[in-house]
């Protein structure tokens, strides 16, 4: 059995408990990593299939759909947090909605668009495996689903390269932020078969790299539906 | 320029000059990661796709093609190398012939096989990225191709994740090995490019985990026509 910190249910917890540091941390430019490289590894990504419509899972504050907007990209985001939906709402940019990654395979979000975008927000196990099946109800045929998350190899660190849950962290972050999300890691093999099982045809693997480690700082997948 | 030493041509001339320490090192058994690991990787990851006729490129002293017509596979091995395949037909287990990569491009080989190894064999660069591009001719329609390699992330090392030349080394080799062959490093990023560019569809990626480190002991690409 799982611990009942190492849980979906408890990554949605600690993400409430943290909406308001959070939105100040992505607002102020505060994480290196996303300032240096992977806020624009995956606006250029999304960017390059020329998108009309956008559905941000995971929206979170709300950062992408304003980016996305400026370049005059239409966007919906959904997040499960309403402390992030809010403030994603008043800072405008797109049509932001409350809602579950298990509400996507219900049809209750009743949208089409071009591509789906994922943007560090598969950490979970049981709600991504699902996510990533649903949301082809959601896409044109031939639309596509691109998806940031952390590097397997990097992120995998000195511990064994196994899927399974990991403890969170706050490490660099400032003293707001309480309750830190587990992860559910996944090696490049697992990552790969979630796409190819799901009937997905994995078009780009990107590895953005880290000026200074000179490492991948995140990997990006795009895929389209085969 | 590239260094001589780094080259496709140096890659020949090193495993020329190796023929015999090598054939020797793959028999004996004397290297653990193929011994532990590899060897039953690639075995497995052709088995599973239940192919009638194999093309074994860059075959080497033949042991693939041993254990793949021990399990009722007929297998077509090609070398480069003349003395690996003299040993090759020494020991049997499937037609071996002499040729370059870049024949495989001018259609001189004649053969129409149900999926095409490299194992461990993708090594240079122009002659893989043709290899890749040609090998198609010769599956049939729906064949596999199946490639295992160094991980790129383990491989890497302490350098820059960067496509590139790098050193070869014999450390770990009897002293009977002389001129360690140069390899041309690739990132996932572009493996994966290599293949979807050609027309391919990844269709798994499996890494076999070393039982004592607990990471990649190498990647295995399976994929197939689009």
């Amino acid at each position: 059995m799982n611990h009942p910190l190492l849980s979906d249910a408890e990554i949605i917890a600690a993400w409430q408990a943290n909406a308001a540091p959070w939105t100040k941390a992505v607002r102020n430019g505060d994480i290196e990593s996303r300032r240096l490289i992977t806020d624009r590894a995956v606006v250029d990504a999304i960017v390059s299939r020329m998108p009309n419509l956008v559905l941000d899972v995971g929206c979170g504050e709300g950062w992408l759909a304003r980016a996305l907007s400026s370049r005059g990209i239409s966007v919906i985001g959904i997040d499960v947090v309403p402390g992030l939906i809010e403030r994603a709402q008043q800072a405008g940019g797109g049509e932001f909605r409350v809602a579950a990654y298990e509400e996507l395979a219900t049809g209750t979000l009743d949208v089409l668009v071009d591509l789906v975008v994922c943007n560090f927000s598969l950490i979970g196990k049981e709600s991504v495996d699902g996510m990533i099946a649903a949301v082809k109800s959601m896409l044109h045929p031939r639309g596509t689903l691109v998806v940031q998350t952390l590097h397997p190899l990097i992120a995998c660190g000195d511990q064994p390269y196994v899927d399974g849950w990991r403890a969170g962290s706050w490490a660099g972050f400032s003293k707001d932020f309480v309750r830190p999300a587990p992860w559910y890691f996944r090696t490049m093999e697992n990552w790969t078969r979630l796409f190819t099982a799901n009937g997905w045809h994995l078009e780009e693997l990107r590895e953005p790299i880290h000026p200074r480690t000179r490492k991948p700082a995140s990997i990006v997948f795009i895929a389209r539906m085969l």
